[in-house]
């Protein structure tokens, strides 16, 4: 791990890490007459006359909006939206340097839902896709549900759907390894916010059929009353029955453990008590649900984590960019099931030879990326929702 | 002049003129540990614990939002927030290319006064500074008082403010050449939108004492009914005891003309008519009030126009990124009446030697916008409105 000095040397010696630049030449009089007075009212015109050509003429199919209103900022919780600003700089650069395009943080400092709502809502024409970041459960499934109701752009949650494609693209390799499938395993998907949520919802929709989701109060159910209405929902779709019991019940025989909670709620024991060849995806950050050494020793046939520093890192770093890129090659007018099952599958194929050590590609491999945009632009032209065909 | 199909190939080559960028490395995974998780938590805490921070550890202090409502674009009046897009998108460039910033346009779809201070309001974390662009009058002076009020960080009107420096730079010059003082010299002022009022504003502040702004129901003053809030506020400072008359009259003995208004709307005679050696500044886009020949046959002893392929092009290009600049080197909290006038002192002395073709710099002069940089960080310090002392 680097030190606390190296960190915030990395972050003041250019005094953060984005900037905005010019990709036209502007050196001579008749630069200035092209890209602005007086030439500049022909682009103008031509999306006044036509509004799609702002795709044509702008720089929006590149610009991609990172949303955050720091209300939920690295499992921290409210720490304001400055000090949210390394973080979505964080996105941004990895949106600029692992795809070609240009992610501009949108912090907010207003944290009432529908304010958040109305402002995306208000700063969308210059973006071509929006992706909200750690916005706190539940009201980021307002925003984004109203958001994609709304605009005629892509709009991802990336804290609920990155966290559910990678996982889901580890768990297809992993299931390989030990030869189940997805239809017949037992899954339990640790932690009901956006990650644990978005995660079991596109489980389900990849054809798992037996997932729990345990949150505090235990495997959660339709009538518990302490459940927000996401979760209730969620509830309604995994565990209809009502079924009750503890994180330790439901890990028993359970062939398949999804940690997006917190550090170290899992012991040894849990693990030594699910079925045979069980895997361990531990992916709180940064401590996980199980030291994955702990994990292996009990028995995990594949285990993961969210941290660079053991084998498989599932991070959503590997998704979004990507996710992006595809929707934007075409211009897309959304994002859905169909777009982000895609990119999960082909995450998975991008590991050549998949073994207990390397169920998932690298963090920051580039080939992953393209190859992840070219299925989510396959998914787009599937359903319809390209603007290019 | 350019042709109408150079302009859009210079727009449609790069799909548009600004891209974001990362400043950082992003290659390893310790670079990425550096850039986010889990070394980003540092940076983060830093600003939670002190909120100025964020100007050491964030873009924040290079980054210049360029806000428009798309509601009075190029003179065009409201053509909607898309098109006004490659607009914004060329003052970014020149902010990105002529200072050492990053402007990135926050483009509205929302007209509405109170809705474009609470959206500028909410998203001001991320910038250093706030420039409102081409929103109609006079909406646009509530929509800048108000977040002069509210925030602390500067917030500048260009289409008022911009026009204003670079028009009393110019007439600074002219006025040494014709041996006249700003004091005593008698000035109409064509116009009473944005640029009209700031302008006349900045004359009154730079210590003109004889004034009249017309517009169209002449010379205004402060009982005329047709008028806006803000041209009644003008006319009780420049026309208090509610003189009338016509355009005409107003010019008939006048020593400066500053045309901010509409094409061909002065004539030859009444520049004839205007005192001796007369200073025309006739800055409408694309067509000015008067053609600079016709003002020069009349009798014009300095001429000036808003456009590059006559002499004495008077732009607001050569204003803003300094007086960005300048605010930004020192972290200003505001921008003031101060370092609006040590901007304009500092662009007319970058004219080594004044003469009638000659009364002010070129716009893509990177040395005028360093020394107008310089300038407006003296005037931010002696005013205390520095971060940085």
């Amino acid at each position: 791990m680097s030190s606390r000095e190296d960190v915030l040397e990395y972050h003041s010696e250019k005094k953060g890490k984005i900037k905005v630049v010019g990709k036209t030449r502007l050196e001579t009089d008749r630069d200035l007459e092209l890209a602005y007075t007086p030439g500049v009212a022909e682009p103008v015109k031509e999306i006044s006359e036509n509004p799609e050509n702002v795709y044509k003429y702008t720089s929006k199919g590149e610009l991609v909006a990172i949303v955050s209103d720091g209300s939920s900022v690295l499992g921290m919780g409210e720490s304001g939206p400055e000090a949210s600003i390394p973080v979505m700089e964080g996105k941004s650069l990895l949106m600029c340097k692992m795809a070609d395009l240009s992610g501009f943080p949108l912090i907010l400092d207003e944290t009432k839902t529908d304010e958040i709502i109305s402002t995306v809502e208000r700063l969308h024409p210059m973006f071509g896709f929006i992706m909200l970041e750690d916005i706190a459960s539940p009201k980021c499934f307002r925003v984004e549900d109203e958001l994609k109701d709304r605009l005629e752009i892509p709009v991802f949650h990336d804290d609920q759907h990155g966290a559910a494609v990678a996982s889901l693209a580890a768990l297809n390799n992993a299931l390989d390894l030990v030869e189940k499938s997805l239809k017949d395993v037992e899954i339990v998907v640790i932690g009901a916010g956006a990650a644990g949520i978005g995660t079991a919802q596109l489980l389900l929709d990849a054809g798992a059929e037996d997932i729990k989701v345990v949150d505090l109060p235990g495997i959660i159910s339709p009538d518990m009353d302490e459940l927000n209405w996401k979760q209730k929902e969620i509830a309604e779709l995994t565990n209809p029955e009502g079924m009750e019991g503890s994180l330790e019940d439901a890990l028993e025989g359970a062939d398949v453990m999804i940690g997006l909670a917190t550090g170290g709620i899992v012991s040894k024991k849990m693990v030594e008590s699910m079925a045979e060849d069980p895997i361990v995806f531990a992916l709180a950050n940064p401590d996980p649900e199980i030291h994955p050494e702990k994990a292996k020793d009990a028995g995990a046939k594949v285990v993961a984590t969210g941290r660079s520093d053991f084998p498989n890192q599932v991070n959503n770093s590997i998704v979004f960019p990507g996710i992006a890129q595809g929707s934007l090659n075409c211009f897309a007018k959304d994002i859905n099931t169909e777009m982000k099952l895609k990119a999960a599958e082909r995450i998975a194929d991008m590991v050549e030879d998949p073994r207990p050590e390397k169920v998932i590609p690298s963090s920051l491999d580039k080939e992953v990326v393209e190859e992840v945009a070219e299925a989510v632009m396959e998914g787009a032209h599937e359903t319809g929702v390209c603007r290019i065909h």
